[in-house]
């Protein structure tokens, strides 16, 4: 029976690491297709979500087996718990590439004259975030997470940092209204993605030195 | 050891349906704010979040107990698998009511001469969404939580809506552009918040009636 279900949870966790890798390259090339103005790429982006979302309905059934035919108790619980959860965050990063592939997409049609702004920095800030979380939770590593915790603020004032920006553009020139609205898009679309990527390392924390670190802003 | 289970398994219940109600007064109280101009509302909303993230913690501390002490099986592992997710929707909901808020205040400073477009609209139906879903959760009723389902497409096409409204706005008089990026924030916000409330009700569905609805959309 043990050897039964520490081969389960490592099939689990395996099952993660591919869904993770999954949404990263959906993220990167949601990214690239609107830094690179490539529509081809923000297509693929779209058609890779149903994979993603098959990975979730897997994990998510290999949760409730583990849990109903194992009884696991104490650090190997908290895992499975802390791996629902990331599955939830994995599945929510993707449906976020999507929508930036949607916004490439517009960004195509709409007229180029517009600078990117701030997002290719919050694009690179975003990416290592989410190979740093993905990092953590592969080799269960309370530092690698706790760095992830750390770029959050960076991509929350880049973001508030787009949005006057973004007024400043579309009050100097009005037919900038739609592409600068697309940025911002991108752009909270971008601090989404580094929230759920901070609740993925919140979650490898609370696994691996078993007290809460979220709402850790509230203790500040 | 049964009716121990049983019993602490209706007070996790009762945690949820309080969760709810504070999450739902937030919601209320931040769409009030807005809706009738009120900074003291949105300041009682704020200030109101951190016991909502109280109860998320207590009912995560619930959920690893009861499936470490008690190792329930089928319909009742499912249940608490289901408040587990249920919990972390709750509390993403008291953020974006947070979000709203915050809007709220920032719109009684901007020039009040902008109509808020959809925003009632909105505010109506993802209340009343949020209150079918919480009824659907305590009376663990599949048909009730259906209902909320069938609401999520007039948010997202109203959300829609607002993006042209606003546009337009804007290019007749440029000093509504910091007021409508602001509606559309809250728009966005709501459209969130109709997101989550969708998770609860499937989460509903899949508990009552053991299918999977997520990603319904796909097999249309």
């Amino acid at each position: 029976m043990e050897r039964h279900f520490q081969r389960d949870l490592e099939q689990l966790k395996a099952n993660v690491i591919k869904m993770g890798s999954a949404v990263e390259q959906n993220l990167v090339d949601a990214l690239d297709a609107v830094l690179k103005n490539d529509p081809t790429l923000a297509s693929k982006v779209i058609s890779s979500d149903g994979k993603i979302n098959k990975f979730e309905i897997e994990i998510d059934n290999g949760v409730v087996d583990l849990l109903a035919l194992q009884q696991p108790v104490a650090s190997d619980l908290r895992l499975i718990l802390a791996i629902q959860k990331i599955n939830n965050d994995l599945e929510r990063i993707g449906d976020h590439a999507v929508n930036i592939a949607e916004s490439a997409f517009r960004l195509t049609e709409t007229p180029q004259d517009e600078p990117l702004l701030e997002i290719p920095n919050m694009a690179k800030i975003a990416k290592e975030m989410f190979q740093l979380a993905l990092d953590a939770f592969i080799h269960l590593n309370a530092q690698l997470a706790q760095s992830v915790l750390e770029s959050d603020d960076r991509i929350d004032s880049l973001n508030r940092a787009m949005n006057s920006q973004v007024v400043k553009f579309i009050k100097k020139d009005l037919k900038s209204i739609e592409g600068g609205l697309e940025l911002l898009r991108i752009s909270r679309n971008l601090e989404r993605v580094a929230d759920l990527t901070t609740n993925i390392a919140e979650e490898v924390i609370f696994h691996t030195q078993a007290r809460i670190v979220k709402h850790h802003a509230e203790d500040k």
